[in-house]
């Protein structure tokens, strides 16, 4: 065994990283590398003595569209990045126990891959965030009343603005959007689909409901970003995403449930 | 009164001309000139003596995506143009009346259009037609059986091969799409929506069906081809669409009815 | 004279309206109603007493997509309304004096309309405002370094969350969408465009930039609007657009620049 | 070695397939059975006599999109088919050698796809064909002037027309749309794209040119008929795609060889 693959829920993450570490393994882990700083900064501690290659799983990276986003943006494409609208909404929530053990989960488990998002797409850290939270499902489908619907708006060190809104319920299939605006231009992921089929008739023109989750949306950047990961790990060069990105992202949603429970700005570093 | 429109059924288009003619007026009438060949040939003469600007209304040539189609052929965009495939659908037939009145009006009232188009698109004539028909409405809405249901092809002078299809019954609105292959690229003309709304829900994406009819979608292009018209006759210049474009394309659809009726592939003149 | 239709700088709306107010005019104002709440409140004063006709310019209303977007919210197409999205750029910013007579016109004269909006789509108000600014154009297009970038999050009474962005330098034209996310569905008022052209070269696909700016994009919006006005004066009926409701989206305006100034979030009435 | 794939030149094909049947192997072979129909009745004898179970290649049939379409099709949603649409154009011409091995394989080669869509799709045969041809590449990369651009008419059982067209240099990749034109609507598959970004600046929105060729865009297409394939011969079940399903595409391709060289209709046995 060369390498460790951690894919369990959050807070079992640390102390296999922990074991992983000290076995001399590689190790990728899906994020969040912990729910509980201080814990992050131990394993960070760990993995840092041990020496071993490290992956945060922020699989959006490798989405060919947000992909392509990206170096679009870092071509210079559209010029300064002015501002980001994200869009990212499932089609349903997490069952009652998952939701249980992890309060502000919109913020932890879904829009963390939006932090790290703009971090990478940005290429700088934002120094402000607000956060407001709705709490729109009926007690059937969202029994502790945990935050279901989120929007989030962050300044980043350059001045520019971030919006990134969120939900459990979006009916239409998982619904992920990437929006950059900038002194040149605009670029635009846009959604995924089934088929290309349009079906016209006397009540409009109708194509299929988007992909319906992220195994459907993202499996063509989990092939990939494990590809990364084996190469660098086999290669000896270092990994794309590292624990200090894990971190930083954790970090973030961190700040948005104080804000979200403060009602007040933070900032952020 | 210094110019007379002329948009009453296509039978009575001749006399009205020859007598518009002779009172001097400038002339604007709407297609086809006539249905016969020959009274085609009488106008012209009366026209030509009487020396009045004539334009036939060929109004499609005056929609702006149309427009925008034929200027970049002809600014080179696309290199040659090798396959041109035109839509032409009505969302209904005409009363049985009319239809009685016009046999194989599919070519003369709807595809001649088209033929137009191709003739202005390309800037060159046609060679060969073949065309093919069907009757596809029940008896109820086609008691005359007349083609409701059309394709034609045919190929152009420097070998370039044309496509067009039409039908009486697009239950999602006027279809009227052109597109343009050559050597470089494509150019589509798309169709045009009511409004830009789209509606997200589990059954899929819905968008408006297209706009209802010719009124509404070439609106835009009956207000340009007047204005068009009264430009050509105030200042004295040619008008935009001369009796001969009227001619060739009537000759077209009469060489269309011919391959229709005979199965058999038509030269053009 | 029957009405007045005041299209003048926002400064001078206040005396002209208490002018014809006074000479008993059905009247037509261009928002905002005033900069100055207390100007507002005495013209509402004045037009009250005179029992004239007052209808404010909120032209987007009456955009046949953006009201197809509210009509079908108020249908109950998506449920209840959860999530609100309003992207609202222009492609460039006001001259230099226009600018220097307005501080933060980005809310004033722009994101203005999209506070009504939101109002009008979801029938309901906002509770809460949290907006920031950003300065990114240079200092020879914007001299005064008055806010060109802005964002803004609203809490509606029901615990909607709305997002609202503006820029005053979208290059590829007005950028006029409306998002509204809900239990059922999601309704998107997308862009309009000059031509349905696609052009496919080897480079990608090709479509126009939006319209360029608002007189392009609304053109209907006004026919209809100074349609329905004209109605509502000739009829005897009520105005559709009240000075209570420029009342409303100034004082959102006013909210929005104490909330960008202090950092706060400001509680709205 | 329970199955034998032929993915050799056409040429090869009927050689190959007999000595596989005659030891008893399962065959997949990809399209054309062979170019000469006796060679490929003499195949379908030992075939027959071997008893192997035989599978075709048209992976068309199994592409999500097309197969969407034709399952939409089939459950009757747009009534009765009346016109069919197929574009079907390549990126660019084979080599010389390829090329001179394969006189009009455009039809042999592309069109032949299509000619199998069309009788997967409605379900019955057609009954005329008249094909057109032209040679529009320059001499450099077509120097044996083989026919590079190709438009087919077809009349099939029921009245139903159909169009195809089809070249060898589609600048913006490949180029594989259907259309489906019926009493209650239409059905259009759409082409595919390699990411879903927009970019938007001042010349306009532009979008990802086309998958580049079959390999790209038919991807899923292989996997899922290599799966079919084994499912019908690891089940004992009849394969998907039958000898005779290619037979019946070569003839077609055949007769309209015979209607571009004769310029004449051609009936279908």
């Amino acid at each position: 065994v060369g390498a460790v693959l951690i894919c369990t829920p959050p807070r079992t993450h640390a102390a296999i990283i922990e074991r992983a570490a000290r076995a001399g393994k590689a190790i990728f882990c899906e994020k969040p590398v912990d729910l509980d700083m201080k814990r992050v900064d131990e394993c960070a501690r760990v993995v840092a003595k041990a020496g071993v290659p490290f992956h945060v799983g922020f699989n959006r990276r490798y989405d060919p569209s947000h992909r392509a986003l990206h170096d679009a943006i870092r071509s210079g494409e559209i010029g300064r990045a002015e501002m980001l609208v994200l869009s990212s909404r499932d089609p349903e929530i997490s069952p009652p126990d998952y939701v249980a053990a992890m309060p502000y989960g919109i913020f932890y488990d879904t829009i963390i891959h939006d932090f790290d998002m703009v971090r990478w797409l940005t290429g700088e850290e934002p120094v402000e965030i607000v956060a407001r939270t709705a709490v729109m499902l009926d007690v059937k489908e969202n029994p502790h009343r945990d935050p279901d619907t989120a929007m989030v708006m962050l300044t980043m060190a350059s001045g520019a603005l971030v919006h990134i809104n969120s939900s459990f319920r979006a009916t239409y299939g998982y619904d992920q959007r990437i929006e950059a605006f900038g002194e040149k231009g605009m670029l635009v992921s846009r959604n995924h689909q089934p088929t290309s089929l349009e079906r016209y008739d006397a009540s409009g023109i109708r194509q299929d409901p988007l992909l319906r989750f992220f195994i459907e949306r993202y499996a063509e950047s989990y092939v990939r970003e494990i590809g990364d990961f084996v190469d660098a790990v086999t290669s000896g060069r270092a990994t794309s995403i590292t624990l200090d990105d894990g971190k930083r992202a954790l970090a973030l949603a961190d700040a948005a449930v104080e804000s979200a429970k403060s009602g007040a700005p933070v900032a952020i570093g």
